[in-house]
């Protein structure tokens, strides 16, 4: 049980994360802190947090957990707003897509806080947005990784795992490049793949009569390019290293399939396309 | 109303067609030609078909409509056997997914019955297979593409327009090339990049580690790579010029959101995932 939880962004994770503490009775008051007041009220008519503050120095005052739950691109400068104001018992955490560049952040903005932050990513929902779509079960057996450094607090990490568990979430650790290259592997890429896929089509002087033919299996395979193109806009450049590589070994995968299809070679094909589908089977549950 | 239906091929589309026409009463009787034994008593246990029979000559003896539902590779084969055998009042169509290698091969073997075949393509269940999968309601709401040659008689175009609207499906007409851009687009393109990321992923010395954090995102744009991997060889190899200047064109997609993120170019991104998100919402509905 903690007695104060700070929000630093009241979304979707931020929201579903106070309402799963809140529904399991590990937190006493929620405080949020955004930047629309639509949505903050929304948060307090839902009941996920408390109070509302707009000033970030004063929202982390006596808080045990600060979670930072914004997009990446505006986590330096909501680091550097609560930095000097936090107390030296407050744990703070962070729920962004990438690792490498919030650690680099937190390096240059917590200074001395550096030991009590535990970076963290919750794996859960990405393509709805807004605290009207937050819920208590968002994180119900879905995986957390967190990436705590060399200077990290045990007892920090320790605060942070119990409560990301109490959310009904597996908890994991792993190093920050190595989290940055598997999210980049599994999410990140077929994230730029399908965006790719759409706006390749949508470009066609006959977009209206493909689009009118594509049947199920083009729309799941296009679900995630519904998602917010300003945070994957900054997830790419945040990762952007490690996408790049990515897609130049997507690319050569690609290239060997088209030497197949140029060659008729139906054998190799099959091949491939027989060990994708059995690698899916084997490790991948349809839900 | 037809009184006689000959199905070369009782899988899930041969059986789910004959099933929505004896739900809808236009078939009499149906007679169904299949490879194995144990497929072909599970139709008859279904009523799929009236009557099985392992000759191909004999089956399409006084058919009205022969619907030649095998897989591609095996399409050259199934038309040259039946040829000799058909009635000159019989008409033959088919279900193949890639229509311009279709078309040759019923230049090549139907000889003087190529006016009464219709090039046919429903666009309906990929992923499972089999006449136990078979349903009368597949084809409802589903396009059918037909690709009718200059050759071929209006009143065998007809009768299969109505058979097919008789199912349910949305009935409309391309020429064979055009219908071969349109999927190759649509369905065999993203077909092989799902086929293509699965397969690089599971190369992978961590692979296991990477499907463990696969979330529902991933899920969704693998599914089509659960696909069978003798379809897709087949298709591959049946649209191949096609399917060459599809990659070829996605490839040229990718390398320039490569670009975008090796500069850092963060407005052009989220213009490029923004055109994308906006062109599937607008055409795509979510079932």
């Amino acid at each position: 049980m903690i007695n104060k939880l700070t929000l630093i962004g009241v979304g979707l994770i931020g929201g579903s994360f106070a309402l799963a503490l809140r529904e399991a009775g590990l937190v006493r008051e929620i405080v949020g802190v955004g930047r629309s007041a639509e949505n903050l009220s929304a948060a307090l008519g839902m009941y996920v947090i408390d109070v509302s503050v707009t000033d970030p120095a004063q929202a982390v005052q006596g808080a045990d957990l600060v979670l930072l739950a914004v997009p990446v691109g505006q986590m330096g400068e909501s680091m550097a707003a609560i930095a000097p104001h936090l107390g030296a018992h407050t744990v703070v955490t962070d729920v962004g897509s990438t690792k490498q560049d919030v650690v680099t952040l937190a390096r240059q903005y917590l200074g001395a806080h550096l030991s009590r932050f535990v970076p963290g990513h919750p794996i859960a929902g990405a393509e709805k947005s807004g605290v009207k779509a937050a819920r208590g079960e968002l994180f119900r057996e879905r995986n957390v990784v967190l990436t705590p450094l060399a200077e990290t607090d045990a007892a920090a990490v320790e605060l942070v795992t119990r409560l990301w568990q109490g959310c009904g979430a597996k908890v994991s650790q792993m190093d920050p490049a190595d989290h940055d290259a598997v999210f980049a592997a599994v999410s990140h890429l077929p994230h730029v793949l399908a965006f790719a896929l759409v706006d390749y089509i949508a470009r066609q002087a006959n977009a209206e009569q493909l689009f009118g033919f594509a049947a199920s299996g083009f729309r799941d395979f296009t679900r995630i390019a519904g998602s917010s193109p300003e945070i994957w806009r900054d997830i790419c450049l945040a990762n952007r290293d490690t996408m790049l590589s990515q897609l130049v070994a997507y690319e050569s995968e690609l290239a060997k399939i088209k030497t197949l299809i140029e060659r008729g070679d139906g054998a190799a094909l099959a091949e491939l396309f027989g060990r994708a589908r059995d690698a899916r089977q084997k490790y991948l549950k349809n839900p």
